[in-house]
This record gives structure tokens, sequence and C-alpha cells, in this order.
């Protein structure tokens, strides 16, 4: 169990410092987090600590509702959205939020990310979703928390699947992303953010641009997911 | 004495050498100053220098009024800007000036930068003001000192405070940011930059976005300041 | 044999590592391959492996129909498209494939990239097409093949040379090109990520903006190919 | 006489390869040149040369019609241009043409970059002109030399000092720039791509937007420029 937190503590720490050289964040403002159910651990960033001053040691611990158990530094203030999603959706293992500039545009914007091609559907099936703004008793009560719930609430109302569509942005906000691990959380933060330019541009050069054929999303995201996947090598994560 | 003014050159050099580093500045075009109204001088960039070119030596160091105290150099010629800043504004410990792209667009546009997201009100509480153009008989009088005068007016008649709108457009013109420190005032260059570019991609997805609701500022700022702030480490100035 | 087989894999593998050094890739979203019809051979990018990983070795090596011949990875998804143009072009010696943003964003905008100046008429003569999606039928019986098929159909139709009209974007999916080697079509590949972008902004400067006359293009193309060009030293391939 | 040579090919060198420096090339897209009349010589870049390929040793060497006195390659196409400029404006000692993305967008558009802020001011006394197309019997005749000519037939028509106004876009191809010095003209170059994105996000942002007004024009343009210029330290070339 140590050697699987010290494990934790490193793939979190690489995760985080990745989200810069992403071209994702500036300063603090992005976490990574990853979630342990069967150590009953969570694993954060600390709250505005700089990038390169992250190391394995200097992660937050947490269980499963947040408390702090390792860690002399306060976890991300987003840890509990972080707890409320891990809480709904048991396949989720790793746990991203930034305000990546493209992405942070749609959610200001108000606007799901359209589903306009290849490169979308490579990873998020169907558009990515914008949840609705907090109203100003969520906000007043458990801002955080209530934010993990609004992205809940929107899947559930969209009867959508997370692992599916491993992100959103929620409104007036910024995105958040998710996977199986820390890792490919991340990955889908990076997809995010590149469709969103994409599909600005396309928005641009066509303004009367419809979605991309259903069909289409249906065998690319089938290339690189499900039983008959045949992109990459075998036993590859996408 | 001496060591405190050393500290200062120090501290401002690393400032205006920040500028180019976070992508705000090309050629000399921007500079950063700090204010000890103890010790009754302010350093500032020297005109025209390259920032590889600058040392702590070479800094120029004047007084309260920007009267040349030490330096073989020309202060910036914004110098007088910065001057009449740190007069009206006494909590006010550093000032940078920049000619950054996506800031000068809204400067040149002449429009306010509006309220969209969490990102503005993490560090600005309210639109990011732009000030009128200066008057001809302005411009010929005291070109650098009247453009102190028009950001100190535009932020009476809108009854703001500097402390929470922490910087401004001038029109036709540029950014102006500040802080309690030069880094705090470099750190806002960067925010404001960075709002300036969400806002434009906002407005471009979607032309007729309205304001976040007030209530998102109200919780968004006092996170990181105020009494109850809570965001980051005890004892970080953010 | 064994030394030209050698050599396009030293030229495959630089070629594809060059792709996120141009940035027109993010993680392992793009592919070069090269032919050489007289070894009966093509070399490609194994799928789905990062550029930093990529050696000579383990590119793979494919028959003129694309079954492997040497390796032990996979080949890129993308093969038979490269195998469908390879067929059809004789000229063609190379071939990329990206997703490349500026790109994508007139793919999914569903719109030919407009001749609207001379850096276009460099390299392309005449606008760069864009094909149409691929029907229900054909994703679902060979989509990689049948990509192909419309890139040369589209072709056909318009009675276009693909050696001088040297790449594509395909609706809702993203750019191919293409030359005489895998350098010059990558060389190509830049050239059309930047005629996108430029011309992304031209439409947005002036919505009303027509094509540029056909005598420029005429004689900007002429500059650098065909008996008469002048442009670069003696010898040089444009 | 060689001393002066020589020193001019090492400045013509060093300016060449601070385009790619400075973004505003790609591959072989941009020439630098200067002019010494007293030694009757211009010295300009090889043409389709690397940037890192280029020594003081290849730069070619002409007289003042363009003719080649010493150097084994071709000089730079576009050399004509050049010739042409520094035949009609004695007081231009350096030029440069790029097809840099932002200035492209402006001459494909076919539109003046407008004056909007204190940024042009500084160093472009007026709006930056676009230069009509060439005609085709122009276009025919002598391509590169009659690019000049256009060039300088606009600066006539519009009663522009070239020294004042140091750059212009050709409709449906690029910028040219010009200075002093080679380094001068560079830096105009820079310039003018920076003007040239700061107006496309201001007409974004504000698609009535209207010029600054003139008296801002006068005051930026001689605090840098003329006797009683104040901007730098004395004895700089701004």
């Amino acid at each position: 169990m140590a050697k699987n937190l010290q494990e934790m503590r490193q793939r979190v720490c690489l995760a985080n410092q990745s989200l810069p050289q992403h071209g994702l964040v500036k300063f603090t403002w992005g976490n990574v987090s990853e979630v342990c159910r069967d150590l009953g651990m969570i694993v954060i960033k600390p709250s505005g600590v700089d990038y390169d001053q992250l190391t394995p040691e200097n992660m937050v611990v947490t269980d499963l509702d947040g408390n702090v158990l390792e860690g002399d530094l306060n976890p991300s203030s987003d840890l509990p959205t972080h707890v409320q999603l891990y809480k709904a959706w048991p396949e989720v293992g790793g746990i991203v939020h930034t305000h990546s500039t493209e992405a942070v545009g749609w959610a200001q914007a108000g606007r799901d990310i359209p589903f306009y091609g290849t490169t979308h559907a490579d990873y998020f099936y169907g558009p990515i979703p914008c949840a609705r703004s907090l109203t100003a008793e969520e906000v007043e009560q458990a801002y955080e928390k209530e934010t993990g719930a609004v992205i809940i609430e929107e899947f559930a109302r969209r009867k959508l699947d997370p692992m599916s569509v491993p992100g959103i942005v929620v409104r007036n906000h910024g995105p958040f992303s998710w996977g199986k691990t820390p890792e490919q959380a991340v990955y889908h933060s990076v997809v995010l953010e590149e469709v969103a330019k994409m599909d600005r541009f396309t928005e641009e050069i066509n303004p009367k641009v419809e979605s991309a054929p259903n069909y289409i999303m249906e065998k690319h995201y089938s290339r690189k997911h499900g039983p008959n996947a045949y992109y990459g090598q075998k036993g590859q994560v996408h």
C-alpha cells in the first residue's frame, strides 16, 4: 500500500507538471488528482504552489471525502469538485481542472463545443457539454462542491456516459476533464482545448456550418475505443 | 536604507526582465517600477534599454516627483505616469506599463474588458475599465503626466478601488497595471492580457454574450482576497 | 536494395519527427510515408507511437497494397489512404496526413482554401480543394481506403494535377499533402497550414475579398516550378 | 573598403538570421539587404538558402543595378525590388521583405493597416499603405522590378516620406519594410507585423472603430523621432 501511494504521488506530480508543458495553464491555474478507491485515497496538487515547486512529497493526500490525511499544505481549493465526481462516477480514476484559454472561451460564451470533425470524434462521443452557471444559493453554500453537482446533473440530464464524453465546460468558469488515469485526464484536457480552437476557427470560416454526420462520430470513436478498436498498438490505452 | 534600495533595484530589475518571459513585450516596449514612500524613492527601468541589458545597477532611482537621484541613464519616458499613480494611490507599491497585444486590442477598440468569468473575477472586481483618450491639450502640455491623471480621473468617476481593480487600458494606447509589489503588478499584467484574450474569444463564439452574474464575481474575488480568503497557502500574497 | 530501404526508413523517421517541430501535430496525430515503386515497398510510421520514440528500425514496411512485410508494430491506421494515393498518382513519392489546426478549420467548415496571394501561388496552383465527406456506406465499408478514393475522385472531377496542387482537406476531417519525396510532402503540409491561417485572417479583415488575379498565380508558380524557374539555386528541389 | 564590405556581409547575415528569431519567416521566405552607395554595392541574402546555412561569406554582393560582383550563389529573387527602392530613396540603407502572417492578411485583404494607437504611431506616421496589385503586363515584363515601381508610385501618389512611413504591404503579396540600416529595417518589420495583429484584434472587438486622433500620432512619433525626441538614451537610433 505504501508503494502504491508513493506511485500515486509520483503520477499526480508528473501529471500536474505536464499542464504548463501542454500550454494549458498560467501560474497555478490548474490541478490534477488521482483516486484509489481500494486505498480510500485521493492525491491532489497543493493549492497555489507553482508547478516547478511540486514534488511527489508535497502532494496532498485525502480520504474519499476530501479530508486531508497527509501533507502540510492545503489541497487545491477545487478538491470538493473532484470528490463529487469521484463519488458519482466509479470508472473515473483521474481528474483535471484548468483555465485553458480556448475552452474558457466556450465556457464564457455559454455554448457546447460542437461536433464538427474527426479530431473531436476520436475522443469525445458527441458535443462537449456546457453546464449551467451555479445559482447564487449554490455559490453561497458550498461553491466547489456544487460545481461538481452541476456537472453530474448535466450528464444525468443529457443521459451521457462520462467515459464516452470525458470532459465539460462549466459556464462562466472553465473546463474539467477526466479519464481512467490522471495521464488520460490530462490527454483529454489537451484534446478539449484543441477542439475548442478548431471549432472557433471553423465557425469563423463558415458561420453557417452544421454538425458533422453522426456516422463519422460512430466510426472514429470506435476506431479508438471498444472491442473493435484498431488504432495504435495492442494493449495501448487511448 | 542602502540595503533596502539595493533590494528594490534587484526586484525592479527582475520584474522588468520577467515581462518578455511572460510574452508581454517586444523590444523595449514595457516598464516596471517600485516605490518606497519611506525612502522617498522610485526605482524604474531606464528608457529604451533591452531587457537582457538590465542590471540592478543600471536601474534609475528618482524621488517621489520623478527627479533622478541616481543613475546615468534616462528613466523610462512613462515615469510621469507612474509618479501620478503613486501620488494618488498610497497602497500601490509597483506599476507596470506594456503594449501587450490583446490588451492593446481592447484599448484601440475603446472598450472596457467585460466580466465574463471566474478567471477575471479571481483578480479584478468588475470590468477592466478603458479610460478615455487624452485631449489635444493634455497631449501637448504634459503627455505622460496627463495619462496618469486620466487614469485617476476614470477610477474616481466610476468610484473604483484601485486595489480591487488593479489595471486599466488607456484608449488608443495600452494597459497599465499595479499591485502592492512590482511582482504583483506584473502578475496582474499577465491576468489582464489573458482575460483580454479569453473575452475576445468569448465574443467571437457568442456575439450576444452578457456579463457573468455578480454573485460569481463576489465569490471568486473573495476566495482569493479579504479576511475569508481560502485559496493557496497561509501567508501567500495573491 | 537493403541500402535503399535503410535510407527510406531514415527519411521517413526524420520526416515524421519533423511534424511536431513544425507545430503540425499533437501527441501522435500525424503520419508520413514514402513509397519506392522499384522496391515495391512503402515505409510508414507505426500507429499511436510518440514521435520521440520513432527510430528507423521501428518504421513499418509494407508492399504496395499495404500488407506488412517488416515490423512488429501496426502501421498507421491511415495506411490504406496512402496506398490509394500512391496507386493513383505515380509521381507521388511521399504523403503526409495531420490534424493541423488551421487546415482542420477549413476542413470542418467544408470550404476550399481560396487563392488570395503569392505565398499560396508559390506552391499550390489554384485553390486547395475541400473534398466531400464520406457517405455512411463508404465509412462502413473501408473507411481509410475510401478516404483515398474520395480524394482521387475530387482531383479527377476538377481535372487537377496532384503535382501542381499537392494537398487537400477532407471535409469534417483534415489535411493530406504529398510531394516527390516525404520531405517535400512535409514542406507542403507547412505551406497548407500557413496559407490556411493567412486566408482566415484575410477574410476576417475583408469579408468581401475576392480571389487574386490568375496571372499572379501563373507567375509565382512558374518562378519556382517548370523549365523557367529562377527561384533558389540550380538543382534545388522546391 | 574591404573592411566595410566585410562588415556589411556580417550585418546582412545577422539581420537575415534574426528574421526567424522574430517569427517573421518560415523556411526561406524572407530576405534582408544593405546598400552602401559609396562603395556602389548591395549585399543581400542568397536565394532559397536556409537561415542557419547563412554566413557572411555566402552573402551575395552586387552593384547598384543588381549585377552580381561577388558570390557563387544566386541573389534573392526579390533583388530587383530592393534595387528600385534604393535608387528612388537615397536615405534608405536597408530593406526587408517577408511573408509574415499578419501583414500578409492585410495585403491579401487589400487594405491599408489603419492607425489605431500609439504602438503604430511610435514608428509609422500614418496608416501603413497597401499598394495595388501589379497588372498582367507588369507581371509579365519584369515582375520583381515592377513591384518596386508600384511601391514607389504608391508613396509618390500619397506624397509620403518613406523615412516616416518605413513599410508597406503589396496587395496579394506581402510586406516590405526599410530603414537607415538593415537592423532598423528588421525592427520595422517586427513593428509592422505586431501592429497588423493589434489592428485585426481591434476591428474584431469593435467593428465600428475609427482612426485614433492625429494629435496622438504627432506626439508619439515626435517622442521618438526628430529634434525633440526624448525616448531612450542620447545617441540611440530608433
